[in-house]
């Protein structure tokens, strides 16, 4: 699995009641241009098991600004190096619309077997950039039913919610059917 | 070589003198997600011949904005389909450098060797469209020298000096070269 700490935390523990352990890996693959994240994640599993690695699990994210018809999406890494998060702000400014979404999927290469899964969070890009935690556009982020931003609310409080979490307790059920389903 | 018709003829009337034909190919290749145009071009051809072709030519382009740090870059193509224009024109909302360069990468495996060159076209980006002519960011881009944007200019002028005119210009003086060179 190739990501940050904290990600890597957040599957650990979702993942280890069903006995399953998961380890970082540094391997890398180079990220296709894509409209969806899951094109992203299937090119890089694929890439992945063509430098031989077995039982995979990669994940990607993007944020998707509804009135910008979903920029910037998979390249959100990119905008916040280069524009950030003022420049989403500027792209908003005046816009009646500010709807939005973060969009996180999990796709894994398990015992031969791959599958996709995905994490959605509904919300609303913020007028200014609030609060200190999370990472990203976290800080322009607010979640639909709340009035504080990702960057605002606890780690603990907003893997219950985002994108991210949901995603992961999408995958951690796909594998505890798939995991019942297998013969013994 | 995978493009459209009118970088084709540039191509063509470029490389006729050489004695060197071009065709249109509609295969394709996953461009990368890069900060470079080279790396995209040096991944597709990789792709390309991974795929059996031989005598590849191709190229990608895209406009850097520098107060933007570079942005849309390599993810020109897709900041239009989804910023637009007026995207960018809002994110430079009262700053006051408002240069920019577009850049052409043509990379190309011949014979077995594999080389890439580059074309440059440097100006300043307009405070509105104007123009219909060319395609992309042209109504917005003025040329260094020029008070026109390269949508108002003649399609034979802007060869002349914009980045795909320049790099193709590198390209047939490199394969010039590569001629001479060559056991006979």
């Amino acid at each position: 699995m190739t990501s940050n700490r904290g990600k890597l935390a957040e599957f650990r523990s979702a993942l280890a009641p069903l006995g399953i352990e998961i380890t970082h890996s540094e391997e890398e693959c180079d990220e296709i241009q894509a409209d969806s994240l899951r094109e992203v994640v299937l090119s890089c599993l694929d890439q992945l098991k063509g430098k031989g690695m077995r039982d995979i699990v990669i994940d990607d994210s993007g944020l998707f600004v509804h009135a910008l018809n979903g920029f910037p999406g998979v390249y959100s890494s990119y905008a916040l190096r280069t524009i950030g998060m003022d420049g989403i702000l500027r792209l908003l400014d005046g816009k009646q619309d500010r709807s939005a979404h973060f969009e996180c999927c999990i796709g894994a290469s398990i015992g031969g077997e791959e599958f996709t899964v995905s994490g959605r969070c509904d919300g609303t890009i913020a007028l200014a950039p609030s609060g200190e935690e999370g990472f990203g556009f976290d800080p322009i982020f607010v979640p639909s039913g709340y009035y504080r931003t990702f960057a605002e609310i606890s780690i603990t409080e907003k893997n219950g919610i985002s994108h991210r979490g949901r995603a992961i307790q999408a995958f951690a059920a796909e594998l505890r059917g798939r995991i019942d389903e297998a013969p013994r």
